[in-house]
């Protein structure tokens, strides 16, 4: 069937530090009915975060935020909008306290993102004998617009902008500035199917193809000089 | 099939002005098999806004971006984020010359896209029996990140936002500051399949049950006051 497939991978157990995330994505993707040429794996930060030990209990959130950020951006109270180590602007530099392991405890970003998804997708391409390109995903809010969407905080085995400057349009015309952002459109399309309620922390994106290279999340970070909508 | 599904909406002629957008969409949709329960039909605003007939032939684009736009956000030389009557925050007002009708030829944002999405929903309703939520969708830039992502600038039969509030996670905690921008992953799904250099203008989202109502795209602006990212 033609279109593009987002399967949730279910059963996922909880992670706790050291545990085998890659045999774990790997099972579920079994249970899915295996791995396809092209595939994309998504799988939510706080499930890659737990597994890396990248957890911690606080008494003061506030204290732990400010130390994860490498800039507070913006800040109202506990409101604290921070630019991460990795360079991502959002809310508590993603330190998150839903669905954390326990009562007083936080959940981390992934020290390397684009290193989690690289260990992910090596694991699931020895085991399948077809490597899928990983995308590690978090709920970001946005400046002008209410509401969250998922992003790729993390990528392996793609890159994760698809550049079409110099492509024509269908009359013939030359597009301009158009540079997609189809790492964070696979994280919001797997965001459909994932829920932070529902318990589903991965899923299989099918039928997309991918833009090829070996590239970072980081990519998507806006250069200050030139980022018009801050 | 569990999980989603993105189907592209292919052989959809260009539009003119008074063109019957919602005949073209259905025969799209009955030559892609039909319409389904739950069904949601995003479809790229350049459609939209040539049907509608807002296009215009212009020698200065920056006249017609600045006209359309209810206030400059920011500016640098010919690059404007401007937001527009109806809230939104976007480059040149929405005005692109991107799949124009021709050459010095500017299309722009649809006046009110909710009854855009409307009329779409209403006249596939009356012909398959059922009404697909509608979503009519836009590339936006954004701040502090990279490349564009697509997201709704009009809806119909839908709320925009799942508003995940009061529910607890998988642990039994509460999530806090849970409100997700469904209409725009919807939008950014869209896109994988879509593409402005593909031609692909339109595109069915199956087995996603969308937030139940009847809201706006409005409800994706977020309130200057509430806006900590700007």
């Amino acid at each position: 069937m033609s279109g593009v497939h987002v399967l949730p991978l279910e059963g996922i157990a909880e992670m706790t530090p050291g545990d085998d995330l890659g045999r774990a994505l790997g099972d579920a993707v079994e249970r899915a009915g295996g791995l396809r040429d092209g595939d994309v794996l998504v799988v939510a930060q706080k499930l890659v975060s737990k597994a890396e030990g990248r957890v911690e209990r606080a008494d003061d959130p506030v204290r732990v935020i400010l130390r994860e950020a490498r800039a507070v951006r913006r800040r109202r109270g506990d409101l604290v909008i921070a630019e991460t180590e990795h360079g991502f602007v959002c809310a508590s530099a993603g330190v998150d306290r839903s669905n954390a392991p326990g009562d007083g405890w936080l959940v981390l970003l992934p020290r390397d993102p684009d290193a989690s998804a690289a260990g992910i997708r090596a694991a699931l391409g020895e085991r399948f004998g077809t490597a899928p390109a990983v995308v590690v995903s978090d709920s970001f809010g946005r400046a002008w617009r209410q509401g969250t969407t998922d992003v790729a905080i993390g990528v392996s085995g793609m890159a994760p902008l698809l550049d079409l400057r110099g492509t024509r349009d269908a009359r013939g015309y030359e597009l301009r500035s158009t540079v997609v952002a189809v790492a964070d459109e696979l994280a919001g399309a797997a965001e459909l199917v994932m829920g932070k309620a529902r318990g589903v922390p991965a899923a299989l994106v099918r039928g997309y193809r991918v833009p090829a290279g070996d590239g970072s999340a980081r990519e998507l970070v806006m250069p200050p000089e030139r980022d018009l909508f801050r």
